[in-house]
């Protein structure tokens, strides 16, 4: 730390929508979070100089810089957060823990379990704590979902239901673009959506998936490029039906063809004695269902914007509701709060390893195609 | 027919919960469709001669009767409408078929594909009518989402969603009833409520499932019983995806014990160009999507309660909603027409055998178990 | 009483909109209600003999009148129920009153003050019993809602919002009716819509308005009719406050030109510690919101479809909603119930006199004009 | 303008609740709104030095300061930002304005219809620009509703219902504050949620209210201060009918005892063909009907996140929902452009002023009491 202010030095590696987010988060967190360590927004690292001394420019970051290998191991940069795209996650977040920075990497982890399986040791062996930003833990109704998980207030859960559901690809007119190329992309909507949706399953009942098996779909298999029509080499829709060691099923449901949902990410826990439901484009509201007391038992709709709820008492009074952004500047804080105190910070690396295990397990279980049966008709 | 009045004589097998139900729209479809043939409530038919009558007096019968073979080959009888439990459809439905009788099954059609695959020959060779009684099919939003789907309203559809979810044995400690033991009931959740489901899929698509994959489900292995704890041997939830012939790709979940959710059958239908949400939990609306217009398109939800909608003239003027019951009324209109015109009418028993081979298909996919695929965790 | 049987003889007054929903109700109540005593579906009466008698064949009466002066005073008959239009409400009512029958008569009780007057006096007289039929208050979220005032639910209630929308004249190009001419419908919206919403503000606070003050509005004062343009002599929609003597104030709003809201009785009930909300366009469903821990506090949406709930058990198990025609039917069974106890029922004729003088003391405020002001802008 | 870079000077007057928003809209205005010209965040002012100091670090500001007049004359400050307490906004405003100032004012204008009117003077007559801080203008929903409107989407607009409900007054021993003294507060529930409701109106119609009727009531009228209990002076809730030039009749209902209402800022607008509803606890929802077809007309949900909606290509894709603190970045994006380019800005303080002319006369309106009518009941 070199700041003579004692402020933690930022650097930021990519500068579009995730680049975008991020800023804003270190921008504000300390407006919010007064408590935690206080930060500087010192560089913002992208591959087009003109572009990215533009964007640091806008975003408020006192420099750009092009080359991620110099700044990852500066010595007035005490954070490196990755917002790459995913197959570069792993090569920038390894050079930065070996230089011994603190490194927030944006989902997903890295785009293979083997990846995966190094950034999980790298992290281990380095002083610099380790922070995976599935951002969606830090939505208020989320985060007390898991709080009222923890205590009971629904029993035991035994059934739940995740769907992940966007629309842009309804139109079999849309046009190619990288993302629909597996050599580009890695993968599909299972990937990009299923990822968060499987670490909600992780987050909210603190166990991982031990078991799946699903199906991936293509429906459109190819649409119009530039250069004429070319393959889609990636799934729009994929299914799975996970399980627990504890014995909890839930079913997975992802697609970029449900037209109508333009990002609705549904959770549905059953327990034994209570349900919850989420969905992230209500994001302010969590549905609490209770047993007790048959004339009156119901599902309650909670308006998540209390000083009592997760985060929520940072922010603004009760009943002024938050949006998609405020998640990357909670995130922030819990991570600065986690550099100050040692404590442990979640997502973690292990936690992205999981996920991505998932989602090969659904890819390999689709490959096998075993299940499938013949109904006569 | 030797009712001097002309009306059709109608006997119902089984007096309890469906029993009732089919009472009630035997009693009052003149009064709604005055167009279709009269009908006289002749015979209702239980194995408790005390009981029977009092029900039979209650639910407005001219007369009870205990041996429903005798009953099914009268000829002052001209509709053999059987509410039995499962088991004994085909026994019963294949008599009156002899006997040339109309016939109306309550749904499921049988509890095995062979007992169906007979049915269906019956039903070919009499002279007598023969519908299957999946009420959801007169439930004005499912009788006008399918209506749209065939206007192309949504575009070509590609994915669907089914549930029907309950929470009746949500409770571990809910005790053993004859539906809990394979032996009576033949199946848990997925012949139960996941035959309403795939019928509607059948139903609005107007095609058959050709392929599928799945799982079932047992959370609560043992239940208290009269007799000390005793084993569950049928599912409380289960999973399938479902494939049509045109490559729609349907998901399923079913479950009794969904915590919260009371009779939830929901479906979504996800076309090209729009999209289709009905819950019978909400009984009088459909929710429908269409593109166009990116600053106006929106979830539209239509209070299916007009005069212009499927079976809604019938009733009262717009904005009065109907109920559960009202359904059966509208499917013994029908039928009665059908009767007296000779047009087709559905669900016919194929239909019925169709939801029977996919039912027994995720059975048998779970039985092979294949792809469940070990996540490392 | 001279029904060999012992079955109460009944007489509907009138065949159009209510007179069938009543003659559904007489159908149907013994095999809802079967503790109830017997009834007999004797006479339908109106004044087009071969309408009537056509509407009683449908509907299931064993003979059809046209004078109904006669009917009323036939020994055979113990129970009169009036569905004419509002207007010869209380001369038939008397006139059955006078002759010691059982009489229901349906909303509004007349169409003055004066008459109502008139008719609470002669029931005070009458052997027979009287019920005014606001059908609302059979709706069993309503009915739990009033259930859980009086336990204490929600508190002490402060304040309550009633609205009633429909939206049949929002094009000023909807042609004239006799619903829009004073000399035909009495009162517009007011009359038609807010009677039912007062109903029940009595109906769930136990109490009734002492105070009001309140304003009319015709939006489209005139209307294409068969001979032209003809003037509208009654209100689009109205506005008032009301007051009760404990210190309730109540908001009222009535239209007929609310694009959109097809039926649409919206009651809001505020307490000190709690508060319950109700939509009729999802009558089957009740809000329930009650403080006490500010992390899971919110607004419960009850399904009221449990044997628990109110005439729930009478009809179909849980979660099978129900229509606004089941009203009527439970509404039927209440006065054959009370008929037979000698236990009060309502709405009792006191009680449709008392929302007659809140509708008029709104009029006489809207007449009156003293409050507005001029906003100087 | 004496910044080297060109960035306009501003300076807040006030750090509490409002001055944190508006920080927060000017340290992120550049940011999201690239296109505007630059902004210093130079001075935060407040009475208590230290506190202000402490804010102003926390808050992003280059310096703290706690004499208001002299730094509304400063030259390095061009932009002054209106945050105390209603009561100053007149005094504080008027210097800023006599300095030549651009000047912002958080809504109320004022607390009188005579300060408001010297402050509409004083911006006629001064260089800078002036603009009223009514945030909710800002809310993409709503600015769609306008534009809507204006396009004549749901015809002409009949009959509007405005409310603004919050419960935190619900107990009657919650305890007496500084906003339920007259003499601090100037007026209740009124004049803080009610001057949102009607300049929504005046901001959706694009007329200004020119009649009402209207009442107010103190549910609680003593509560328990520090000093042992304390008559409450100002109104928990209030009720009025408003009227435009060109016909339109409004409702308004406001309350802080509307038990799980925590900031239902509710708006629906009837016309003749279609309508539109709001709730500012779903923000980023808008509802629209549109009558044409009736098999299929609805209450269309609008997801109000696509970037063809109003503000929202300035924030992220898509589907990403936006809080209520977004709408001052936007407020004060719109208030930088019109300094730069000399178009009008609203809420002007001629809107102010015709808002706090409704809320006058509402209280008039109150006080002289005439239509309130005895029911007889």
């Amino acid at each position: 730390m070199t700041d003579p202010t004692g402020a933690l030095g930022v650097a930021v590696i990519g500068y579009s929508f995730m680049g975008r987010a991020h800023s804003n988060a270190w921008r504000n967190v300390g407006a919010f979070y007064p408590d935690v360590p206080p930060v500087r927004l010192q560089t913002l690292v992208g591959r087009d100089g003109a572009r990215v001394r533009e964007a640091a420019d806008v975003l408020g970051w006192a420099e750009a810089a092009t080359d991620w290998r110099e700044v990852v191991t500066r010595e007035d940069i005490d954070i490196v957060d990755v917002c790459t795209p995913g197959h570069l996650h792993a090569e920038v977040a390894l050079a930065a823990l070996a230089a011994g920075k603190h490194v927030l990497v944006e989902k997903p982890l890295a785009n293979s379990v083997a990846e995966c399986e190094a950034l999980v040791a790298a992290a281990a062996d380095s002083p610099g704590r380790a922070l995976l930003g599935f951002n969606y833990r830090r939505v208020p109704a989320l985060a007390l979902a898991r709080d009222l998980v923890r205590e009971g207030r629904i029993g035991r859960v035994q059934q739940v239901r995740l769907s992940y559901l966007q629309d842009w690809l309804s139109d079999p007119q849309a046009p190619m673009t990288w993302r629909l190329r597996k050599e580009t992309a890695g993968s599909g909507v299972l990937g990009d959506l299923g990822s968060h949706a499987v670490d909600q399953l992780h987050f909210l009942l603190d166990e991982h998936v031990t078991e799946v098996s699903g199906a991936l779909k293509t429906f459109v298999a190819e649409r119009p490029g530039p250069d004429g029509t070319e393959a889609v080499t990636v799934d729009d829709a994929a299914w799975a039906t996970l399980h627990t060691a504890s014995g909890v099923v839930a079913s997975l449901e992802v697609s970029r063809v449900a037209t109508g949902r333009k990002n609705a990410l549904a959770i549905e826990l059953y327990g034994t004695t209570g349900s919850l439901r989420f969905d992230l484009e209500s994001l302010n509201e969590l549905v609490l269902t209770q047993t007790g007391d048959a004339r009156t038992d119901g599902a309650s709709t909670i308006l998540v914007t209390e000083p009592e709820h997760p985060y929520v008492d940072a922010w603004w009074p009760a009943g002024h509701v938050l949006g998609w952004d405020h998640t990357f500047t909670s995130q922030a804080a819990d991570f600065l709060r986690a550099i100050a105190s040692g404590e442990p910070v979640h997502a973690s690396f292990e936690d992205g390893l999981a996920v991505q295990r998932v989602l090969e397990a659904i890819e390999t279980s689709h490959g096998r195609g075993g299940t499938f049966t013949d109904t006569g008709n």
